[in-house]
């Protein structure tokens, strides 16, 4: 096997290079903590992280023990008041923030809202700007907040939003869902700052997969899923970071009780809570909190930057693979540019993805012709993924798909 | 025993009265759904309902069962793809309302904003209007939506609201929180619509209690917590509802892509579902949506006026014992302008509160001297309240919470 100079890529050549790999690998331990089945190779981490015995374990605890035998109590006797600034705390340490800067509540969209929303008052320029290939609900919801707040929203080419930026806000993911492509966080906040102007970055196709330092980077608002690849469980809270510094400038455009200093006093005038916690918001969903809270501790020991260098060395396998193969290949070669995923296309890329599915192999297909291969660094390893490459390579050989009926229409999220 | 005439109230005056009355109690047989313990009278169904059997499987089933096995398939396999909608389905028939005209989504808090933002652009005027003594989340988040939409919020005194309203948008909740007060939703909803104004409807403390009727009040917008009476779990998913005929015309300031009528094409325009569905942002927290979906399984079958009916007999023997007991009562005495719970105040509210969970029986408090028994109507006997009465009565006259150390601050939601 040889080393990738630049980037301190592994990149195995035989299936024995692979096995190699995987005994010297320091999150070969963390499989034991996933609920997944033998002869599965998932590969949808991206979309939906699998459960974790701690998910479980959380779960269990929290509606058959706490809520069923403590009531109304378990508010205090299991701190579910604590609870969203407890996992944000967990959350933070996996994106290079202190625990004040990050609070899990509501969802990714609802979370972009509101930072958006708090910006515009401190934004040179009262103006809203999300690139056309930017996550679709991110425009859905910049075009809202446009209406309510009777403020022009800028639809940019993609690569453009920071040139039309013009001292506004700026919505714009870490690493685009389609192509796993990595924007350059140091470089556009410096760009969007010396601007007066702000960038909100969405974290979700990055978070638990890449060595995202926020602080380093000196980012200031963000907010990202955790049921990709920090196996939160499906529709689980998502977290928001607001940087210490600014955290207090910043009123939530959705001020309800939950962020409130001293909710249970019951007054009608609002006084925030310090740091990212000023952005929560309404009573927190407990049992899909908790099952975040549990799945967060498979990362308790495990460094981002041996998260990081794993997705990136499995992403390279599979697309060296995938070029043998003579699949057309939209995510970038360089690991550096690439987040968690990588992305091919076909023209049959719905019933190749059936197909594999048959094999035991589960990944994703976005219309038109996408099919996303999430390289989850926890769970998977190298034998696996040049196993399941390798039957890949006999499928995309064969057709095998066009001997069984695949064709039908699904929906994945 | 003898029943009042105006409201069909049954009143037991002895032991022997209540138990003839959980004898034909039409709601005696669901008390078995509930995971509640003996010895236990849990009078705080009003903050948190208990766990059912329903919803502990339910949960189990979604985490331990699709998550588990189905990973992402799971979004279609056990069709999370439709459980908001579906679950609003389930909701809608306890509030008079279609399947169509309700969603589970977000928090209270997320769906009044929400409602508030999309009734604006409708109403006469461009105002927001709230109580002083309307739950504090309602007041916080209008101010929240005045600030980003630049709207005149008006803070009315207490019953003053509509007199304020002018044509513009009120938020309103149908019982009081503190003091079970209702309002009139019917003279309420024509006096709004009259002058061209709205009324969002925050039915957090009615759901489950009442027999709400939204069509037949002919309210329009309406949002409401399902973790009360409903037993959803805490911090389940809140619902939402918008009346058929006016849905089309409203766009949610939220627009997320699970309100999108194709959230899978992953277009950049925004196509809103039909109905309340449009409210829809984010992705839902399953588990916790999950919880709700099983929970509701105790009303089927249930006619909701004999929930009604059931609560304010309960709210009645409260009241008139606590009456006897020389306790200063907080609530309506007439039943038929009173919610499910009925508020008493006495100096030492929070020690006596305390004292009352040694005898087993559970009831909150609201600062300053607010004791509120919560009378849900679905796992309570006639039999239960009236031991619990009197052994309030005995706590009360020898005022057994001087003797303990009672005197810390609590927090419960």
């Amino acid at each position: 096997m040889h080393k990738h100079a630049m980037t301190l890529i592994s990149l195995p050549e035989s299936r024995a290079d692979a096995e190699a790999l995987d005994e010297v690998d320091p999150l070969a331990r963390c499989r034991a903590a996933f609920a997944l089945p033998e002869g599965v190779t998932y590969l949808v981490g991206h979309s939906l992280g699998p459960a974790t015995i701690g998910a479980m374990e959380a779960v269990r605890e929290a509606s058959e023990g706490a809520w069923l035998n403590d009531r109304v109590g378990a508010w205090n006797s299991a701190d579910w008041i604590q609870l969203a600034e407890r996992v944000g705390g967990r959350t933070a340490k996996l994106v290079g923030a202190d625990a004040s800067e990050v609070v899990v509540c509501d969802s990714v969209s609802v979370n972009l809202f509101k930072l958006a929303a708090a910006a515009l008052p401190l934004a040179r320029t009262r103006r809203l700007v999300v690139e056309t290939d930017e996550f679709p609900t991110d425009q859905y919801i910049l075009e809202g907040l446009s209406g309510v707040a009777d403020v022009e929203l800028i639809r940019a080419e993609p690569g453009q939003g920071l040139a039309q930026l013009n001292g506004g806000v700026l919505v714009k993911s870490l690493v685009n869902y389609r192509s796993a492509d990595v924007a350059d966080m140091v470089a556009d906040e410096a760009a969007a700052q010396d601007e007066g102007g702000w960038i909100v970055w969405d974290l979700s196709h990055a978070t638990g997969v890449l060595d995202v330092q926020l602080a380093k980077s000196h980012a200031r608002l963000a907010a990202g899923c955790t049921y990709k690849y920090l196996n939160g469980g499906p529709g689980a809270p998502a977290f928001l970071y607001a940087r210490g510094d600014v955290a207090g400038e910043l009123s939530s455009p959705l001020p309800g009780w939950m962020g409130h200093a001293a909710p249970f006093e019951f007054t009608s005038d609002y006084k925030p809570k310090h740091g990212a916690a000023r952005f929560a918001c309404g009573t927190p969903p407990i049992l899909s909190l908790a099952a975040l809270d549990g799945a967060l501790k498979v990362f308790d020991d495990v460094a981002m930057r041996d998260v990081q260098a794993k997705s990136r060395s499995l992403g390279q396998m599979c697309l060296m693979m995938a070029e043998g193969m003579g699949l057309d290949i939209a995510s970038p070669l360089d690991p550096q540019r690439r987040g968690g995923h990588v992305s091919l296309r076909h023209p049959d890329g719905y019933p190749l993805v059936r197909a594999m599915a048959d094999w035991g192999i589960e990944a994703d297909f976005r219309t038109p012709h996408t099919i996303r291969l999430g390289l989850s660094p926890l769970f998977l390893s190298y034998a696996e993924i040049w196993d399941a490459m390798s039957e890949l390579a006999e499928i995309v050989e064969t057709r095998s798909w066009d001997t069984a009926c695949y064709r039908e229409k699904a929906i994945v999220t």
